[in-house]
């Protein structure tokens, strides 16, 4: 295994409300974060987390000091750009001058904060950057203002990676960083090296793309730089646990990472508002290591040969006699 | 206007927050709840209001002195059974017994609750009553659970109509009464005059429903209890402001009720996650009223003869010259 | 097994064209329908075919000739009221009297000929029945004439099975036959006990249904009557080869008809455009018989147990202990 | 008004099939080429038709003078590189060299034909790349053959615009150029100046996207080349008139377009089932000419101004006020 191994959010350890139920519809088990790095990385084989900034951390000492007690490392730092009321209206793209360099300034010091974690990646999930209504906004200003603060990000220390994760909706109607498509088109404008792509494998599934085919897209530019694992039904964000329910899909992806060579984290983010946070992620991390043996071990020559020959019934025939189990 | 008039939920003037920021976009102008109901209702031409039991009112005694006070009317009550932890599984189709009967029971006090401010609906969201995964319910003990524990419910007090609100998903990923069409298959199961249907514009949208075409389909058995106005993208309930979306469709909803002669009340039920909750609440009234006069407007024997005629061209033809501006 | 076996229809063995290419993609392998039947039942397991009246049999004794000739039987004959101009906006479901009278006489015709035939189950699938555009319809008339109609047919004989088969859309943007909730609500108007409904896998997954979840909700009023097997990716009928995207729901149906007993046919549905349809066939019922033998070798108490305790997580465990191959 | 003026398919005027009925729901009324193209211009204002190359026309010169004899231009000339079998698993895409090389060696002549028509842009619209199963094709293999093939048809005359037109799906299950995104990212990738983007409405409606707000990006880098309009219901091609069903999100789109100076063709792509093709498209075009009137006339420095305080609430009271009739 080449990749640098697993990592989790911490989210499934937390209380994961929603809109009806906002205080969650189980008990916090673990009370600190510390308590939660250490129950979620206690899971076997899991060596990193993801964490946020400042929602968890402000000063990066004292979390580097926990991560190194645990014997852990950050996989990823993201900016926290979409959990205040004044991002609601967007942070990057927004038309006030004042608040857009306050969150460039946030992600600058994010960044820094990152560094000083030892951790070389830096998510931004642009979460509250696009809109609600028809004509709610100018365009022009919208694409111009995005474009120009991720330049000045991912300018400001070019030994980050600046990784962008795409969604196509929620909690705005409609994202700004919608797709996998737009996110390297708007990467194309910044024309930054250091500038690349989050595949949410969830949020690829309810962009109604294929994830391994937009991976191979991103990888073809350098850019597919971290994904995070989960699932869902198509129309939501509904942050499953890994494989539940696109078995296939998933294992294709898994297949394609491998076979493209990804070398980042395989990072879960899953958010059980119901099931237990550790069990839900001990039987995402189960279902991903079962598939990723069955894309190791996947026969890539008689494969690619089959695809040559466009024998999609082969394939079937091919996936079925691999993965399925024999009763 | 034969219809009882317009009404309003009170949660636009909550905070509205969602899983990523669950405080809310937005400061409440409005503290308590009787502030809250005179503000909304302060809107001209809104006389009643839907109320929550036992979330916003436990004594109605108190609770018809404020509505007293104001001069209005509860248009309906609804019972929560979604927004505590315990009904996380589910209330009505819960394998635990005690839970079912700890539903039902709620439900005939909030039935008595109705009645006692002179109310003679009562609402049933069903919210938790679903799944997430597949393969986590027994749909043969849920099919029963439900149905009987409605039976139980409306056979309480006939002099009621419980109205069936349905829903295609959220928060669960799969309700169990997800569209007008299972709702009447229940209805039909449980037997009973006084069980009836909630239509909710947006969840009809999101269920590739036409509304008007599943509203004759209620009405023609005389299910068609009440209403919800709001507005959506086709993939997800984002309650906004009524028309701002689908102006076509809403229209042809308000000419079906005009048409089938509804009694009930039009009640809006908009979330507006950013949006100045009475400025939202104004505009989608505003949306409505001109939509409704419109609708009202229309030459129903000429459309009569171009539907005969399956004239679809000749619809659109009328429906610009009807409906849009000449500049 | 209980049920009555494989049945298929032949349509893989034409030449499955769409609207960019109607001659299709591929060349037609076997040229006259005794050559496709004896071609597409010759695959192993494979006892019975759907047939279609009057687009591929009018007089029933030399198709009865020629299945006997085959050691065959018919599993259900459909009515073809969508492939003939006529129908373009409507058979039962149109405002034009003759024209519901001419598909009411050609159905019972039809149930004739599928009897003289030895079969006992009749198919409807309205695929013209709908609309298109908005207010194209007055849905007050649409409901009664489907609805009569439904009657007129269903009592011509009651020793037949009226089959009725939803789909949410297509040929029109909207079918008023939409769902397995709409139909029974439709079923439940006829009023007679010969009238049930055909499960097609994919129009159930392209509602946004759970396929079991509703199984087992027509079943509870005995009105599940058939079901179709193929696949597609939720947004449209892709009729695609079984299993071939939803391995978990397919698993979770094929469960479901087992528990509840379902005693009728297991028949395939697919629409191979550019795969050869003898292999798309077979990989078809290789899926199935390999994903029904998992379903019935599913241990029923231990899983009713995880589902009694809410217990999602354990359910995705079991089912990966229990489906996916150890490598 | 600055762009070139109003355009159409011819295919309104042919007998529109699907794949239940090839042979479609109508007549045709107009037999030849010619007859068709006459009868399509001769709607007020259509100054211009789509033409499609070798399937209406091989050799230009007849082509040209038919033009001339009616007093018309073509807007663009499509190369058909999905209408034959033999492209029915890609033609760009494929895995076979030669077929790749003849796809291009027509594009290229195709190109030829367009100049000789005195057009200056060509569409490519690749409905067969793509795939319909997962893992049924190489995507390293496809993305280097489609971008090394837009390369040599692009390359071939630098004087032509060659316009790519995306669409997330159908005739495959998942195209390769779906969304404005993807083919930017495609654009980039390939390097050239004279390669652009056609903007179907309905394809941007059911990708999920807002297609004023692709449009703008895409005109970020000169690439908007050619529209084209019609509407659908989110979920598929439905190719209905102009504004039938999505009235504000074309009236937006239709401001954008007018706001950015496009300077290309609006021409109408529709696909009438059953409808008349001449009423269709003469709906279509009053549709499109009064939201237009609407879109130019809209207050700018207004809107402006209401989107730079993000306040959506007023946006709608000013659209209704706009747009509504007062009747």
């Amino acid at each position: 295994m080449k990749q640098k191994g697993f990592s989790t959010e911490v989210t499934p350890l937390y209380v994961c409300g929603d809109r009806f139920l906002p205080t969650g519809y189980r008990e916090e088990k673990f009370k600190g974060l510390e308590d939660k790095i250490k129950a979620i990385t206690s899971i076997e084989d899991i060596v990193a987390v993801e964490l946020c900034y400042p929602a968890q951390f402000d000063d990066p000492k004292p979390m580097k000091e926990i991560l190194d007690r645990l014997g852990i490392t950050a996989s990823i730092v993201m900016i926290d750009l979409f959990g205040y009321k004044k991002w609601g209206y967007g942070s990057l793209c927004s038309s006030d001058q004042n608040l857009r360099r306050e969150a460039v300034e946030l992600s600058q010091k994010g960044i820094d904060a990152a560094c000083a974690l030892g951790c070389d990646r830096v998510a931004l999930w642009l979460g509250q950057d696009g809109f609600d209504y028809p004509m709610q906004v100018n365009y022009q200003e919208y694409w111009e203002n995005t474009i120009s603060a991720i330049k000045d990000i991912a300018g400001y220390r070019s030994d980050i990676k600046l990784c962008l994760e795409y969604k196509p909706k929620e909690p705005r109607t409609h994202s700004q960083l919608s797709t996998a498509g737009v996110t390297l088109a708007v990467i194309d404008a910044v024309g930054l090296e250091n500038v690349g792509i989050i595949l949410d494998l969830g949020h690829s599934f309810y962009s109604y793309e294929n994830p391994a085919e937009q991976a191979v897209l991103i990888n073809r530019s350098h850019r597919l730089f971290h994904v995070h694992l989960n699932d869902n039904y198509r129309y939501w964000d509904d942050d499953l646990i890994v494989g539940s329910v696109h078995l296939w899909e998933t294992l294709e992806f898994l297949y394609w990472l491998h076979r493209i060579g990804y070398q980042g984290w395989y990072s879960l983010d899953i958010f059980p508002y119901r099931e237990d946070g550790l069990e839900a992620t001990e039987a995402s991390l189960a279902n991903l290591k079962a598939l990723m043996k069955i894309a190791e071990s996947l026969d890539q020559e008689k494969l690619d040969a089959l695809q040559r020959k466009n024998d999609a019934v082969a394939v079937v025939n091919m996936l079925r006699n691999l993965v399925l189990r024999k009763t």
